[in-house]
């Protein structure tokens, strides 16, 4: 028998293009924000779980929750990476739900932290392509502009939806992206609105995928404070309940050619959440998906069955994918424009859907008004897929 | 309330200097054998836990486990990796517990791997001081040869064993490993005996650390197949429970000044594993632990509870830690001999204390008669731990 497991803290940096600190100060930054929202000391938790994909290589630190955790006072609690490409910190919140449902742990902390953008987009690109099969497929050049680019192409054939069409839907994803991204003090591109003239025709990066289709890399840290029904009460009026959590993974590329445009995996894991939650799409009030790259909005949106297969696009045409529409999507300004560090991106988008649903985003001229049920969405490379879905109760 | 959970299968490669496969047909080799013993088939599988620290160093490869389920043919399966430098592994086998434990799985797999050899021995121990503070103390020259002698000086002198003897008792801990490596087929030095000459005089690495002190690096994989206690009990007659788990971590080594030598995580962490499966040091009937230096196996005695501070090296010396002594210590030849495949050292030592219990070592000549209790202890890094107990019950 499962407890019920509630997010009562969040904390949430700025995302940026070479930030001075460290890995471990994002993180501590964040987690520091995280609990003092949920009036718990370090010495309350228990655990730590963090998302982490480059530190390794960007900083030369590996087995980073370890100094996480004790730098932050939460002396001598364990403390697990976790990493599954961009989908690190999204695996590590399904773990730690895990951990308190069970009863195990009352009170722990969980996000992630990245330092993306030390090394430069060329170098980042190359070492984030580890996220793709390096025997096979990276040797023959794939990177994930390149994977996005074939998805792409192969989306416009697959489903008959015009490239020329595709386009300007790909455009009205970033465009809506920058639109909100505004809006979020913490975003990368807070200062910048794009226009559809600009996204098409913007430096092109992989056919049909051009510059403003892609998402950046960052730097920045988002850290949960989770807790059991019980300690959540006590701490607070607003617990936000994890009530789904799925994970599922693919193989490479090559192998998942049956199914693609759409990602398998997503549908799976997907199912996996929406089944325990007891919703489905349509209960859906609003979703942080995994917009690396404007196509792949369009596809998520599909996967997770917000739209038939071909006409996720008619969304972002109809407006239906703002606030006031079907399905708000990417209201946080997505990894488009709030930006993608990436072994903290599954703890921002858990982190947005969370104040979102305590009604926090007035504030900034972004709430979602009377959002109930918020879905969570990351994708881990080319394959390796994780949901949450988030509720008041 | 917790269910019990078993390991109920188990697969090791040899452990080897250059491997010629990846990282992921190591996985895959360990893992057939380990479903192979459990009588399951990769459609059995629910979900994958992978230990592996290197993988994106040594072969370009992140978020492995994705492909290591999908080879395997355990399509789509959640699968996640675990980095805690040495101790990854074990700190995947305490999260797969959990997944079983708490009842949302029946049957998973879950172990490590590592090519850590590719790159060479210097590069590597560059690489593997990650595992300590990256910012302050690797610049100031710690790699973990570095570490260990620090800590073997600190003991002479805080626990007032001269170095003289210290040397001997460091010079018998190998000996013995190697010793036993003879007996393992799958030991890295197999057919490597020393004597106590050969280590104390050797190749001085870092003083007092010479050659034979120090354990090798490897490349291999370890996996088990954990099951409940009723799918247990319908895949085999010999179940080996897993009775308690602990975990804890460390900050940066200048801030555990105060109790070093003692690595105080340590103490934590074998306390949470033996207080969940009622037992005590007095109650183990052998037990693997993290040897990655002649001095650290006594560290770790004294820490898990075998002997008191200062003490530890009385055990080999007077061959308690034999078969037959007292506490039968890493049977296995330990990392020393049976070689140190980082990622996957914590599934390897869980691998050889089930074998024990199980009583499947008689043929090597090496079997701990009536064994029924035996401890996993794995450190990763300067101070990540964990430990596990695993029971005949």
């Amino acid at each position: 028998m499962m407890r019920k497991v509630a997010i009562v803290g969040t904390g949430h940096t700025d995302f940026v293009f070479q930030s001075p600190k460290t890995e471990i100060e994002m993180f501590c930054e964040a987690a520091t924000e995280a609990m003092a929202e949920a009036s718990v000391t370090p010495r309350d938790i228990q655990a730590l779980y963090c998302g982490n994909v480059f530190g390794d290589f960007s900083e030369g630190q590996g087995m980073i929750q370890s100094y996480i955790a004790n730098d932050l006072g939460c002396h001598h609690v364990p403390a697990t990476r976790f990493e599954g490409a961009c989908a690190s910190a999204t695996l590590a919140i399904r773990d730690a739900f895990m951990w308190v449902a069970s009863g195990f742990y009352d009170i722990v902390l969980v996000g992630g932290c990245e330092n993306a953008t030390a090394m430069g987009t060329p170098l980042a690109t190359r070492t984030f392509a580890m996220g793709t099969d390096s025997k096979y497929e990276f040797p023959a050049g794939l990177t994930f502009p390149g994977f996005f680019a074939l998805l792409a192409n192969l989306y416009s054939v697959k489903y008959n939806v015009p490239m020329e069409r595709l386009r300007e839907q790909m455009s009205l994803v970033s465009v809506q992206s920058h639109f909100y991204g505004t809006k979020n003090p913490h975003a990368q591109f807070k200062h910048k609105e794009v226009t559809v003239e600009q996204v098409s025709n913007g430096f092109m990066v992989a056919s049909p995928l051009r510059l403003l289709d892609c998402c950046p890399f960052s730097d920045g840290a988002a850290v949960l404070v989770l807790a059991s029904e019980d300690a959540a009460k006590k701490l607070t009026d607003k617990p936000v309940y994890i009530t789904g959590v799925g994970q599922a993974s693919s193989p490479r590329m090559s192998a998942q050619a049956p199914y693609l445009p759409r990602i398998r995996a997503r549908e799976l894991s997907v199912k996996q959440a929406y089944d325990m939650a007891g919703v489905g799409p349509e209960d859906i009030d609003l979703c942080e998906l995994h917009d690396c790259f404007s196509i792949a909005s369009l596809i998520a949106a599909e996967n997770l069955g917000f739209a038939e297969n071909g006409k996720a696009g008619e969304l972002w045409e109809k407006g239906e994918t703002k606030i006031g529409g079907k399905i708000p999507i990417n209201i946080s300004g997505g990894l488009k424009s709030k930006g993608h560090p990436i072994g903290a991106t599954g703890a921002s988008q858990a982190c947005e859907v969370t104040r979102q649903l305590r009604g926090d985003m007035v504030s900034q001229g972004r709430q979602v008004e009377g959002a109930r049920t918020g879905l969570v969405d990351t994708l881990g490379g080319d394959g390796i897929i994780s949901n949450l879905v988030l509720q008041v109760l």
